[in-house]
């Protein structure tokens, strides 16, 4: 870095933001609620900031990463399970067929959901995820996945930060997956990291205490199951929310339902060139009730293409 | 506070502890675990301290004091209830006659803890407490509920935080009745607070976007329950546990299947005079086997009479 640039981030908290009405509203928001004396201050500890995962601080294409995960565990498994290479759909993964993987339909990622995220120690399965990602490459990019970050949404996390806001995570995805590695990319301990959960149980039969996954879900992370993982992890509403599809809409309501002034932020992914354009009727990541509502209500939106001047740091 | 006593608190992170080995046991630990450069150094990221509340926080006798709430809360909702003046448990209640309470049974006390507890919008029940919490005396002390807390338990934690600790509430209790008043009494925010946990809905029926809480347990925090809300809230084991009864016991072997050094302490009630004395065949926070097993293992073993100086800060 020169020392221009450094000077430029100093002034600048959100140097990958383009300067435009998305990147005002920002910081017009965070400069309105840490503003002490009007009505609108709200103190430190219900500066509460939620993070969607896929799509809205991770790319989600062009499957989500989870279920890279997933077929990529299958295979790490199979030697341990040599009926797979003839029972579907797990002979179809370890074919790389995934036109045979889809033909299973949800009944197949159900069963390799199974097989690689469940009747495991929570430790163990943790283990498995970072092995993972410090070996396996995004298709498109050739990085690690947890390099397939949107820069603009970690330099967002760090401005809140810095403004007194607590950031959580309220993924989708499973709270296991994601607290093996998203303390390292994105600075929030696992404690504020909300997921999607399955059931567990507590054994200590060899003397090694330890919690085991289970199949069935205590917690689906998404639609009304998000504003119940904000309830039961954070126990207050977010002022600030962010994520990029309709299932996050109920988290935007619950936000915006705080007696706090909020912000509620949508990313909207509109740049096929540096990364992907799909919105209303996507299979993943589908944003169409969302977008509709976002912009009758002048919720904020972050067009990818040209709200962000960088997309991934790799890209520099 | 004379200058004395000053310099003296500054010089001892725990004045309410009397010298002795209890004491010793604790600072040996934190110094050992925060000293840079030595195998048994832990990163700040895993100074993980859960404390249980009813008997380790604050005290549990006669009755757990949720369930004078829980009491109070009847009367308060009487007048909704005409009913209840002719219903057992509700009648016995009204007419504060404990014995005819204690008649009904666990159906009767599980229909007070519904009537009290579910089917109500989770903030509104956290105002229902707040207001309790506010005007409630504890029938010995003829002190608000939240000031008969442990003074050491205090010093401990505000120790723990000043040496890069993360504390956290792992109660019994029920997560909203923790977090309505645990915050301010002591001062861990209220996702740190894990708790017994019932079934939720997500309620935005009339554009007010709320969680409602519903009858059914999504988590019991206690014996087994314990570490799997450690693993569900927190993903880390502690390596700092504190409880008083045999329903920590779990949380504690939990804690002691740390690949790190870890410090188990019970509280230890032996103290007639200025508390209550109660251990192995208490209804109430029965401490039996493990106080077999702390002492075979040598954990530590906070006994009130002989290492506390101070017991409740409202006695001096
Ligand atoms: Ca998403
Ligand atoms: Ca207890």
């Amino acid at each position: 870095t020169t020392a221009e640039q450094e000077t430029s981030s100093i002034s600048d908290p959100l140097p990958s933001w383009n300067d435009g009405k998305t990147k005002d509203e920002i910081i017009a928001f965070v400069k309105k609620v840490t503003t002490e004396g009007t009505q609108d201050f709200v103190p430190v500890e219900d500066r509460i900031a939620t993070f969607d995962n896929d799509g809205t601080l991770w790319a989600e294409q062009p499957i989500y990463f989870q279920l890279f995960f997933a077929l990529d565990q299958i295979k790490v498994l199979a030697p341990e399970h040599p009926e797979w290479k003839t029972t579907e759909p797990f002979k179809s993964v370890l074919e790389d067929d995934m036109k045979g993987v889809l033909k299973s339909g949800k009944e197949g990622l159900l069963k390799i959901a199974m097989a690689s995220h469940a009747n495991i120690d929570a430790e163990d399965f943790k283990s498995a995820v970072k092995t993972w990602m410090a070996t396996a490459k995004h298709p498109r990019f050739n990085q690690p996945y947890n390099a397939v970050v949107y820069q603009p949404m970690l330099e967002l996390m760090t401005y809140l930060e810095a403004n007194g806001f607590t950031n959580f995570i309220v993924s989708g995805g499973d709270i296991d997956f994601m607290r093996a590695w998203a303390t390292e990319t994105y600075g929030i301990p696992s404690h504020r990291i909300v997921g999607s959960t399955v059931e567990a149980e507590y054994d200590n039969t060899d003397g090694k205490a330890s919690v085991i996954r289970l199949p069935g879900v205590v917690l689906a992370d998404r639609g009304d199951g998000k504003p119940i993982g904000i309830y039961r992890h954070i126990g207050k509403k977010p002022i600030f929310a962010a994520g990029n599809s309709d299932g996050d809409l109920e988290m935007l309501h619950y936000t915006d339902a705080n007696a706090h002034p909020s912000l509620k932020l949508y990313v909207h992914h509109t740049d096929e060139t540096r990364e992907w354009a799909y919105d209303r009727d996507s299979p993943i990541g589908e944003l169409n009730k969302g977008l509709d509502e976002a912009m009758a209500k002048n919720w904020t939106i972050a067009n990818m293409k040209n709200d962000w001047n960088t997309v991934f740091s790799f890209e520099k």
